[in-house]
């Protein structure tokens, strides 16, 4: 009855003095040449890549002039590759987004939901407000989308269908970014209902490693690449939150690291200096093994040109080993990475 | 790099055409005598059985004779056997308990935290109250316990320690029930700060099986678990709440299914009447893989005897695929069990 897995272990989770959990996955490290420099289990097969492509998408509104004509600041940049809390800036800054376009939140098609930041959530009922489109954790990308229809002068309505022509443009991006074909067989529909194709874990990785370097992209890309990674490390808050993981580690090394979690357990990073992109998908969907697997990877592979100070270590220190405390307070365990590098 | 468990494939997770994550682990069906029925993986490996116990802790508050004599009520019992919502009737009935024995909420020693059922949660923000240690989900349970200690005559103070005389006469009927030692050697602590003994994973489910059936167990033990049994029965709700599986599945087979999830992925059932334990242990912690596991086992082994109605048969159904929809309410996947039985 032992299932054969194409997997790896990446991460543990202890109790006392026990191992009570385990998490299985894939991880690969790629070079902006496409070679893979480190690897665990299968990635050569294909993964939905959820919201870590975010930025990916962001790419054709920057690339197109329409963020520049239309004023967007970086915030709102940083926020259209966000995967965020919903906590008030994050909402505010969505609305101006969509502000600048003549749209309001009714123009949003990503569906509502609470905030995911409690503390948010109970602060909105606290003021006898509800939840809207807004606080939905992708409302940064769906603003975007729309800011780039309205720029292009195209109808925005329906822009999460495959087939309409913003979704098309930006699809195609992702295409080429990832060099894999975004067709309707690898389509699955996401939580926020935008597509979201499957493509090889290793090519995500290459993808972020070009994203990071600019290696093997037209002069434009790359400056529009290094555009969203200068955004999102200006304001890593926006990208996540208050308590996140993406935002605690960006906000620490800012452009020396870009670093995107996604549904599912998959996780997205590109240290540009070094030139390399990683891509790690847990194979129970599970973020909190994500995190300490890629802390692994980055403290390890991003050596002493990305940790150059005490506290550069200690971040990752901390991020790769979490300690786990109950309700009172006490030590209960820890979650470590468990990868071998 | 491939891992090698010995663990087996309980659950899929799918979107769009492909399977997006899955989920290994263990599980076991044993009878009352300790046969093991079916099992999947090692299951003699130890685990933390961390909440799915409350139930055979709360034997000694019924059969020292002190739910009579404090007059609890069947809630109060369901609710000294719960992992609930923090919804007002938990907290309303926690209340009740301490109150039975002139204490009030000071005396809880499980922390504090906000309702898990989240509208409960912005419910009270939306009052301008705060979280207390009675919307903790282990409330009942500590409850339980501050009742046994005071109807004994025993100072409740420190009651969470495993040294402390009511912790030990509940721990005792713990080992018996498992008949497993619990010392410090396969201690942990749990998110409520009270011990948690690993025990092997059908040592658990022959406690179950027992519980369940009242095989080998004395009369006056047989007739708390019978108590607390149809306590349960009588108020799932207390048990869990709103949306929750272990609810769902009791309140439609009343006593003839017994149910419980704990943290980690861990998940006991019985069918007393097939005199069948039943455990489940997640080897990444998933809870939503245990689920659908559980409700494929017990679909299976309740047979015609437990699924009498096409209503029976139809929660099974729903519970081990379970629909996943997005937050516009698109169906884009499902969760399904994906056991050899």
């Amino acid at each position: 009855m032992t299932a054969h897995t194409g997997s790896g272990l990446l991460a543990e989770v202890t109790r006392g003095k026990q191992v009570e959990s385990r998490h299985l996955g894939r991880a690969v490290v790629v070079d902006a040449d496409g070679s893979v420099v480190w690897s665990c289990g299968d990635v050569d097969a294909a993964v939905f890549p959820r919201s870590t492509v975010k930025s990916l998408l962001a790419i054709e509104l920057v690339e197109s002039g329409a963020a520049d004509r239309l004023g967007l600041s970086d915030e709102a940049l940083a926020l259209a590759c966000a995967s965020h809390n919903g906590e008030e800036a994050h909402a505010r800054v969505a609305a101006s987004m969509l502000a600048a376009v003549g749209r309001d939140v009714a123009a949003l098609e990503c569906g509502t939901h609470w905030p995911t930041y409690e503390p948010a959530a109970r602060a909105l009922a606290a003021a006898h407000q509800s939840a809207c489109p807004l606080h939905n954790n992708c409302s940064g990308k769906h603003a975007g989308l729309i800011c780039l229809a309205c720029d292009q002068g195209v109808d925005p309505v329906g822009y999460i269908d495959p087939a309409h022509e913003i979704q098309r443009r930006v699809t195609d991006v992702l295409a080429s970014m990832t060099q894999t074909p975004h067709t309707d067989a690898n389509r699955g529909t996401d939580g926020c209902s935008m597509p979201t194709y499957a493509v090889p874990l290793k090519a995500l990785a290459h993808g972020f490693a070009r994203f990071g370097s600019g290696v093997g992209l037209s002069s434009e890309r790359a400056k529009a690449t290094q555009r969203l990674r200068e955004a999102v490390a200006a304001h890593p808050f926006m990208v996540a939150g208050t308590g996140r993981y993406d935002t605690t580690v960006m906000n620490n090394f800012e452009t020396r690291a870009f670093i995107k979690m996604g549904a599912e357990g998959v996780m997205i990073a590109a240290l540009p200096e070094q030139g390399l992109g990683f891509a790690i998908k847990t194979d129970d969907g599970a973020n909190r093994a994500a995190e300490v697997a890629m802390s692994a990877l980055l403290h390890h592979f991003g050596g002493e040109s990305l940790c150059r100070t005490a506290k550069d270590h200690a971040i990752f220190a901390e991020t790769k080993t979490q300690t786990l405390r109950n309700w009172q307070g006490v030590t209960v365990g820890e979650i470590r990475a468990a990868l071998t590098i």
